[in-house]
């Protein structure tokens, strides 16, 4: 029987244990014989395997983070590292690696693939979205939620007070995130690493918002935006409009959490097409989605190509938050 | 200033709210007056229309229902009761309406164009999902979440229990909640109108579950299915294999609750989109969204023709419910 | 080291698992053995036991369902089983009995204590709250609050169509959760097996609210009243004031999910009460909490005492959906 | 018809707006007129009153923050701001005044107390439960499940990266909802203002917890801790024992949501009791709730008085974290 490996690594994203569900299951059903890696690449290096069957990811489709561990790995930045790996893997006759991560985890089937000669296939398991090759990744519709309910909260309060939020949400280089929590709450500012933000405009808006009579105003700023962190942000506006701004970090929330029916949906399919990915003999690629349709990018491509923004949908929303 | 009205009608979805904002804020801020007419065709009838602005529609983005009401209407299905509602549009010098529903209320703008000159233009708001011309309605994410979460919590007893369940889900033609749900859900079979349902192979398969160390079943039924509802299918079964099944008849509760950030990212694209069709001249169209791309499809088509449910997905199902 | 057992019996409610960890961890930072039992008198039977340790009730706080299984069994209602499952403790030199589950599993425990000398000890875990000897039971608060999302769900579509609702809750004897959700949820009637239903006072009040302006009306029903089920109520109302009715039967979902915060310190509390009247040589007592101060109360009085309604509560109800 | 008022003051809190429709209906129902006065204190200076309706609190009781409004008012502080008070009071023949709002609001009621004559009432709402002569304020039973849910999430996050956290809570003077929510959550450490932290005592038993086999360690934190904030404490425990923290502020969702049944009931029996209570010709007094009983505690008690926490209960959290 041919034998795959799977294993999560990187910033845990709910979906994740649906993936791993989907490689197992789907993977055996086609015949093979499936090992789940503990703890990403340190487990790689370190043997940490389990011969998994199809009652080992019984129940965990609803469930966050990942059963199978993550972990950063610093001995796998070393090539004594990534050799060590390319070893476990060779003498448990493993013939692919499917990978669910994000780009920090891709680069690493990168630096495997020069040492090792099987087939390696990666996942989009990240709530950041910022992979190019696919619409969605698994776990950012789940976090996109949580930040949604999280701004519903705050509306309630903001509402109550009249007062101006400034909603900090995940995102060091991506505006995915912000974008789309933003939209769905109804915010009044989204502010993205992708655009420019500019202060002055957006302190004038807020004043002029008061004159419409709204009764509350919530900024979203993804972490990396180019002007700063909510705190950042807040002194800037502070200095031009002299509102008091309230600041809520959403910081971990964000990663955990039963993922959506969507995020179990994605991680189902593409667990399932990686699989037949590495049937059909393909390898340093990465299983996505795009239009609807399942594709296979090269790794480089998902890790080094940008994804744009909508910005479209960004337009349109400043038409609707008047 | 042109003049164009919007309306709610058939069963409510979650995510018609978020429709009506976009319509309003982003008709207004291309200049119009838009105005609300409440309990749909009913509403058009007997006049009762109310100038909105944008401060009619704060906060209204995270409620489910319709702030506009909702009413099967019988008098509207008179030739007399299409005149009046014609009649009210041109007294009241309406260029163009909007209307947010499912096939009912599209069938009804197609009689409603019969007597009226104006501009007709469809936003797709229903659970079912059942619209030709557009990947998802508003509401579907939502009821697929609504009924996801109750079948979490239904799988938490049947795993205490060790029991069989089945559980009916809405869709009395289409079986695209069933599915989505299902899957998500991990049910161990999925029964929609659009495939055949073989009891005895079902009960087999029970059966066989219990071998597999399987500690609970759960099945997931469309309303409407071939092989009747969950309370006929229970029977079916037991005849076949002898085992009891309780049944859950999720109903209403799949209508209701704050829309997902998606139906309420669909909701703004599609409302402001079906101005800006409105715009451009269109009519007669639905603004709909597939593969990514907003687009315009017929009302005739969108109401009469078939969308496939995505049978590629129910065959990895079987799979990964293993 | 002494030994005790613990397990869960009847249908599940939320917080069970929350109770199996104090007890387990409880017991053991006391000194004690502390033996799982699964699936209830039924393995008390078959001698389904297994050692627990800390680390066995390790992440499931805050899980639904029960990791000990639960299950009917006929056997132990015959002498021969009652004395099978005192055998197989006797046999493990158990100690004591804390079994965690409602009226029919007390009744187990006092058929139990004729053929065992050990220690027997409830702790309350059904969602009905129907217990003598304590004011909350394991799992009513969680239940309370499904049953309450699901009433503000149907209240969106009940609003939208300004239709009447009647909404079937669990309760076949009691009307704890039908009282709390209805009240929590503002509906407009709550119908109960303690009190007596007037349907011609009913209906009489539901055309009177539209005259008030009422945008809709909500009916929760236990599923025990003295009326009938909802579907019965539904009849005998449509008779009396000719509107259509839509009905609601929430089900099973009322019996899983996470539980909350309340339900999770209550089996806290409770599973580690319990450890303690084991501690102190107690017997044939449930753990409980009256009045916010923990007591321990005969297993008869439990079973046998008509634990009394909230009847002010209603009386308040009656003026607060005016 | 004699009239009453009613506001809300202070940090809003989850079911307010069910204490306003208590108060509204329940005191119409008794015949008297209610004033809703508007961003509190701010309000009865200026004169924001307006005549409230059974109508008027239409569909609140689900909703968050408060329809009323509520702001720091620093006017008020002032002998003249509170006369100024107490003259739209007595200009408008408003006989008695009802504030749902924690200890600063209490404050407010006895400043207001020596410049006007009439009946003045507390109704308890705080997340923070800090106030003496009830049992639980209004809004503290969902900012705890709020803060679980957000535990639990962190938790899937902790378990995946096999690291430690540290979660901060509301709370500057008091513990009572990192305590509730530490239990429920079963985390390892519970800080909080009414007990010395012991910082060597933690980090000795975080490392020992590794050798248990746990696989997450999440601390939470009351903001007003004796030890510091999250970050401080953090930097205090890496000190010890060389272990890198991740931190989670929850900041401001707490305060927001749908309020739990538990919330809804409690301030719509307070609300009514406040009614009641002035109808008996009290004053100076709060609404509050202990073990189980309606019970009014003069605003002197409730404002100064400490309630104490139940540290037999952080006792047993001790044994259950093991």
């Amino acid at each position: 029987m041919k034998k795959i490996c799977v294993f999560t690594s990187g910033g845990d994203s709910p979906g994740m244990n649906a993936g791993i569900r989907a490689v197992v299951r789907y993977g055996r059903a086609k015949g093979l014989e499936v090992i789940g890696v503990f703890r990403g690449y340190d487990g790689l290096i370190n043997g940490k395997l389990k011969d998994f069957n199809e009652r080992s990811v019984s129940n965990i489709i609803q469930q966050g983070g990942t059963i199978l561990k993550t972990a950063r790995c610093a001995e796998f930045r070393t090539e004594q590292g990534v050799k060590k790996a390319a070893e476990t893997l060779t003498k448990n006759n493993i013939e692919a690696v499917i990978a669910i991560g994000g780009d920090g985890t891709f680069k690493g089937l990168l630096a495997l693939k020069k040492y090792w000669q099987g087939q390696i296939i990666g996942v989009p398991g990240t709530i950041d979205n910022d992979l190019y090759g696919t619409d969605y990744t698994i776990g950012f519709d789940t976090a996109v939620n949580t930040a949604l309910e999280a701004i519903d909260k705050i509306r309630d309060t903001a509402n109550a007070h009249e007062r101006c939020f400034i909603v900090e949400v995940m995102g060091r280089h991506a505006g995915f995130l912000a974008i789309a929590a933003g939209i769905a709450g109804g915010v009044e500012e989204i502010l993205v690493p992708e655009t420019k933000t500019d202060i002055k405009a957006i302190a004038q808006r807020l004043k002029e918002n008061e004159e419409k009579g709204k009764q509350s105003n919530i900024i979203i700023v993804a972490e990396g935006d180019d002007a700063g962190n909510a705190f950042e942000i807040s002194e800037k506006l502070k200095k031009v409009n002299d509102i008091d701004y309230k600041i809520s970090i959403l910081g971990y929330i964000q990663r955990g959490g039963a993922p959506t029916a969507n995020d179990r949906i994605l991680a189902s399919k593409l667990g399932a097409y990686a699989v037949d990915l590495y049937l059909a003999g393909e390898s340093g690629v990465m299983a996505g989605e795009t239009k609807g349709e399942l594709c296979a990018v090269s790794l480089e491509d998902a890790v080094n190509k940008k994804k744009d923004i909508d910005k479209n949908l960004l337009n349109i929303g400043c038409f609707l938050s008047q």
